[in-house]
C-alpha cells in the first residue's frame, strides 16, 4: 500500500464545498454549503475507499447506523418530506454518502438534486444555528 | 395498521419498469428495463417502508449486506467503472435502492442517471443472459 492509501484525508473538493459538523465513530459529517436544501455528507475515514464494498463488513454496518443517525438528526433540524440517500462518486471518488432533506416545495422537487442548481451559500447565522442543531441530534453537542 | 401497511406488494410503477431477478432474504431484486446502464433495484419486502429508517436495525444491516451482494453480482455480470447506490423515492415512495453500474463511456457519465434519458428496452436475449448471470452472482441460480 502506498502512503496515500493508508492516511485518510478529506478530499479537497469536499473540503471546499462543505462545513465540518463533527466526527462520528466512522464518518466525518459535513454540511454542504447549499441553502437550497439541508444536505449532509458522511465520509468514512478509511483511506482509499471508493465503493461501499471497499469497507469491511463491520464498517458497512457502522455506516448504515450513521446514515440512520444522520437521517434522524437532519430531519429533526430541518423538517422535510423525503430523505434522499446516495453514494454516487462519479466526480469525487472518495467514498461519501449524501443525505439530503427534500421538500415538495424545494426548487427542484421531485428531481434528484445532483447537477441541478448552483449551490446557494448559507448566511453565517443560519449555518451556525443549523450546525448546532445537527450536532445536538448527532450526539456531538 | 391498515391492510395496506401489513401486506407487502411491489409498487405498480416498479413492476412496469423492471424484470424480476429474484428474492434475497429481505429484498426483491429487480433489473430496470433500461439497456443504457445495467441497473438493479433492491426493494425490501416490508409493507409501508418509505425511508431507510423505516426498517428496524436488523433489516438495515441486512439491506446493507444485500447492497454489497448486489454490487458484486452486478459488477461481475457487467464490468463498470463506478457503482451508484441510492435511495431517493421522490416519485415512487415504496422504499427501493438503486444500484447502477456506470461506465465512463455511458451516455450520461458523469451525471447521475435519474431523469436523464428515456429508458432503452433490452432485447430479450441480452436481458435473459444478464438476468442469468445476476442470479448466479446473487446465489439464486
Amino acid at each position: 500500500m502506498s502512503v496515500s492509501s493508508t492516511t485518510w484525508e478529506l478530499d479537497a473538493q469536499l473540503t471546499r464545498d462543505t462545513f465540518a459538523v463533527g466526527d462520528l465513530l466512522l464518518s466525518r459529517v459535513l454540511l454542504m454549503d447549499d441553502a437550497n436544501y439541508p444536505w449532509l455528507m458522511l465520509v468514512p475515514r478509511r483511506a482509499g475507499a471508493v465503493e461501499l464494498t471497499d469497507l469491511d463488513e463491520a464498517d458497512q454496518i457502522q455506516l448504515m447506523a450513521e446514515i440512520a443517525l444522520a437521517s434522524g438528526a437532519l430531519r429533526a433540524a430541518a423538517p422535510c418530506d423525503k430523505l434522499n440517500v446516495a453514494a454516487i462518486g462519479n466526480v469525487v471518488p472518495q467514498l461519501h454518502v449524501h443525505v439530503v432533506a427534500r421538500s415538495r416545495d424545494d426548487p427542484v422537487w421531485p428531481k434528484p438534486v445532483w447537477g441541478q442548481l448552483p449551490a446557494r451559500a448559507y448566511d453565517s447565522e443560519t449555518r451556525d444555528r443549523l450546525i448546532a442543531a445537527l450536532r445536538g441530534g448527532l450526539g456531538l453537542a
